[in-house]
């Protein structure tokens, strides 16, 4: 059970850096997400076991942690093979996104359960790029939209204390997410927070919805950690133009964001963030 | 549409509070993690359409977020009703986890591509201990396991330093978790690292499997970011039964830690720490 490991586990992005009054250029780094497909075979049945947004690398382990860790096989010994879905025909960057495992047994086990994917795909070829197309494909109320205002980097700057402050839940418990949403002069509309991140995001979509806020396309979203390409395509959906995150972006999240015309900034700290795309609407 | 708030978002619990070489115990609050069971109706026809675990509170605006934001409906104008299945029959802590969501169309959408629920639910009656019920009916490596051992406060505040050290994509990309394996020396034995918390996880348990370390009964488990369900579910599949985190537990994860005699460890940092249950592993 060799293991390739590619697409690699991080991807080069040209960002802008604003500090202060500074503003500069420069190359970073955003982590690699990539959906990785889990098929199961036994004898001549395969299913879908799982879709998983995931970083490329030990590939294998994931797959095999995954079915130990939700009961699916209860040792190594349940498994035959594991390996790459690699035909000539899909296009190279899909070919280590689909991992088949391969159990010693003749029949699959009952999986309903287990399904935790929330995409189609089809057979043997997945990859970011796909992904994205088929949001794009998705009705959606952005899509008309006209969209050509500016916000300064001094409002930017305010939003993270504005943010802590409101984390209500957070002060007592530190254990939580939360997403917020400002209008374009900076001012917090709404905060909701949850114990996953795309649960706070939901909920604040939620709110939008009965508000008769969407499409929100004058407002922002700044979110707690990370921003991954659930949160992106959340946002997307709610024809968000503007997306913030405390921490990184993931590959793919950018992607999402570059597809859509989105700004997208992240590390947005106490006077200093990056633009990995949209700078147009920062002034 | 009005929304009811229980349960709480969050939990009372004792803690150990370990700082240098004092220890104390005191009273402290962890953030409700409970599972959502999302049922969409319409006619006559009704089915899950996910279970997410959340932290109670703004549930309905959840709901619609979620259908919304996945597409599912275009707009407020799709949505019926929303409403808690509540039922006598069920337990009290049951009845505010199932959402009944209508919608004014005659048939539900095709909905196979939605599907996130990853365990089984029977008819309007989750709840967090339900569900921790249900995994100890799983087969488990560990049950048969007899477990002894301790570890010195002085060895867990060795964990963090090595922890970052070792988080070789976290330094480029600052966009990540990781999962660390450390004997019960403090001797670090493999680390991963994934844009998912879950994947980090299951990449260190695939690896431990391969190894031929499971049942991980004398080892440690250090992950960044909060200790969920999700992960003290899957550190108990494999054996587990010392888990840290460098941030906050949930309330199911505590649950989870004090059902399976787990010791759980929170805010690990220079020097100090939370025990949420098993501080007889501690000495």
């Amino acid at each position: 059970m060799m293991e390739e490991q590619r697409p690699g586990s991080k991807v080069p992005v040209q960002i802008w850096e604003f500090s202060d009054s500074n503003k500069r250029n420069r190359l970073d780094y955003v982590i690699t997400e990539e959906p990785l497909e889990i098929r199961l075979r036994a004898g001549s049945e395969e299913k879908t076991l799982a879709v998983t947004m995931r970083t490329p690398g030990a590939d294998f382990d994931l797959s095999l942690g995954f079915i130990f860790s939700e009961g699916i096989v209860t040792g190594l010994e349940s498994v035959h093979s594991i390996s790459y879905c690699i035909r000539k025909e899909i296009a190279e960057a899909q070919r280590y996104n689909t991992l088949l495992v391969t159990l010693n047994q003749p029949h699959l086990p009952a999986m309903g359960q287990f399904e935790r994917h929330f995409m189609t795909s089809s057979a043997c070829g997945i990859c970011g790029r796909t992904v994205v197309d088929l949001l794009d494909k998705k009705e959606n109320v952005s899509k008309s939209s006209q969209n050509h205002w500016k916000i300064s980097a001094d409002i930017l700057y305010k939003l993270p204390e504005e943010f802590q402050t409101r984390q209500n839940l957070f002060k007592t418990t530190g254990g939580l997410h939360a997403a917020a949403l400002f209008d374009i002069e900076g001012n917090l509309i709404q905060i909701k927070e949850d114990v996953g991140r795309h649960n706070a995001m939901d909920k604040l979509i939620g709110h939008a919805l009965r508000e008769g806020l969407i499409p929100m396309d004058k407002h922002i979203v700044m979110v707690s950690g990370r921003a991954s390409y659930e949160l992106l395509q959340k946002a997307y959906m709610a024809g968000l133009k503007f997306f913030c995150s405390v921490s990184a972006p993931s590959s793919l999240a950018v992607l999402v964001a570059k597809k859509f015309s989105m700004t997208l900034v992240g590390f947005l700290r106490k006077k200093r963030f990056n633009v990995y795309n949209g700078i147009d609407r920062i002034s």
